[in-house]
């Protein structure tokens, strides 16, 4: 059973599953683990995959339109090397601090794989789930898309301070928080665009219509060799970290206006069908 | 740098860490990381294995003397079969159940070794820390010790349905919120007691005495091979998931009557040293 069809089995026993984050009692909580063969490429920094792990469930906790209150991970390593300790727990630190939020520690465990397991923690009394999209609402996406992919494709070919700087994101919950309210859908683009939209789409009984140009980030065009790789790059690989929402019509002005980060409209909420430029978009993307 | 001396390097970055749970705006949140080889012997059950994880996190909320509102867990793989999962998702499921929390789903996560990361979420407004002990109050711990230990040698013998069942424990969470406000320090035994103590100890800057008859469970007296495997497995061994708390002399027959599980004086808080029986408890346990 691949991972996909076994969340849905996991769906079908827990019906609070199956958006960015769970909801209890005004809380919202997610959990991620990531490890080093899949998710940390060669030259990742210590203070990066603090960075990055945390950031995931922060960006879980922020496609709910929730505030992130805290975060705690867990350090599984064959080694406890002080300095390589000390930069995750910066990173991990950092990332909280820029949403607000506290990192508050976790455990340790020897482990052959380098893994990382993060949970976030978050607050709201109007979490906005991805079951919401009403047809004819604006489907918007914050920030740039693709810059993970690029960051990938520069620890190929060895520039790895650039490519640790594109691995380390902001996570959107001040975005998040302005969009609660005013979003009818949500969730974050972490596994690529193209399936985000066709979770949403599934999770809303709709369709999906958008159009290029797509807000992609400046770093896939300079690793990109041509517009395949660059679509590939920004709408498929996911990794990104950005929110994509749908909003009615005549409120996406003032959601981009409560937006402290660009928030582009990149199509239209339809009956069914999930398309680009009017052709079929293929459902895949990251596969955790 | 060994994990406990890691931790002590992370607990000087980090204020908040060093208690079962981080307490974060009148909650707390804790997590784990289990995995194949260390903690879950061959013959161990998905189900045991999910009750068992989730179960080790409740433990961490009780210790606090919170309530438990959820848990969530990564299910880490190198394969996703539905019995297996499902299984795994019924036993977190009813251990929180069985404590009044809710099992909120998590993640999966493609792994070489099966490696299971829980998060477990409470509310108390007076958290109870391991510092607050006093010279003079009484050192208890609820239920049986060596639980686990004998849980093991049972794996060994091939005893797997026994073993499971010694495995799978009631967090004692009804006990720890019934001990709030009672307790003046609290942990779990996961370490075992001798290194409980040992960190009650550290925490709170004092020492503790305690005296045999210790409350080792049946369980241990049928594996153990003669007095000194009893206490290795009963003080030593760990995994065992019992409150050891320090309560002032006269609150302890309210603390015993409060408690809905059996609450044991196994000693005193002292002003230095953790003894047994008047001989030196040597700080050891066990070390994830």
């Amino acid at each position: 059973m691949d991972e996909r069809a076994a969340l849905a089995m996991i769906g079908t026993r827990l019906p609070g599953a199956g958006d960015d984050c769970a909801v209890v009692d005004g809380q919202v909580l997610t959990t991620d683990m990531l490890h080093e063969t899949t998710d940390f490429p060669d030259g990742t920094t210590r203070y990066t995959a603090g960075w990055r792990a945390v950031g995931a469930s922060l960006s879980d906790v922020a496609a709910m339109g929730a505030d992130a209150t805290a975060a705690v991970a867990v350090y599984g390593a064959p080694t406890f090397e002080a300095d390589a300790l000390t930069a995750f727990v910066e990173g991990a630190s950092e990332v909280c601090e820029a949403v607000g939020a506290e990192y508050v520690g976790g455990d340790l465990d020897g482990h052959d794989e380098f893994t990382v397991a993060t949970t976030g923690l978050g607050r709201t009394d109007e979490p906005v789930l991805r079951s919401g999209a009403t047809v004819g609402d604006v489907v918007c996406v914050t920030g740039t898309l693709g810059r993970s992919g690029a960051g990938l494709r520069l620890f190929e070919r060895g520039d790895d301070e650039r490519a640790n700087e594109l691995f380390r994101f902001e996570p959107r919950v001040e975005a998040g928080t302005a969009l609660s309210g005013i979003a009818t859908a949500m969730m974050d683009s972490s596994d690529g665009l193209a399936r985000s939209l066709h979770q949403l789409a599934g999770a809303s009984d709709c369709g999906m219509a958008v159009e290029t140009p797509l807000p992609i980030d400046d770093s896939v065009d300079d690793v990109a060799d041509g517009s395949d790789e660059r679509l590939e790059l920004g709408a498929f690989f996911g990794e990104d970290f950005e929110l994509v929402c749908t909003v009615p019509e005549d409120e996406v002005e003032r959601a981009r206006t409560a937006t402290p980060c660009p928030l582009t409209p990149i199509g239209t909420v339809t009956e069914a069908g999930v398309t680009l430029d009017g052709e079929s978009l293929p459902d895949r993307g990251y596969s955790h």
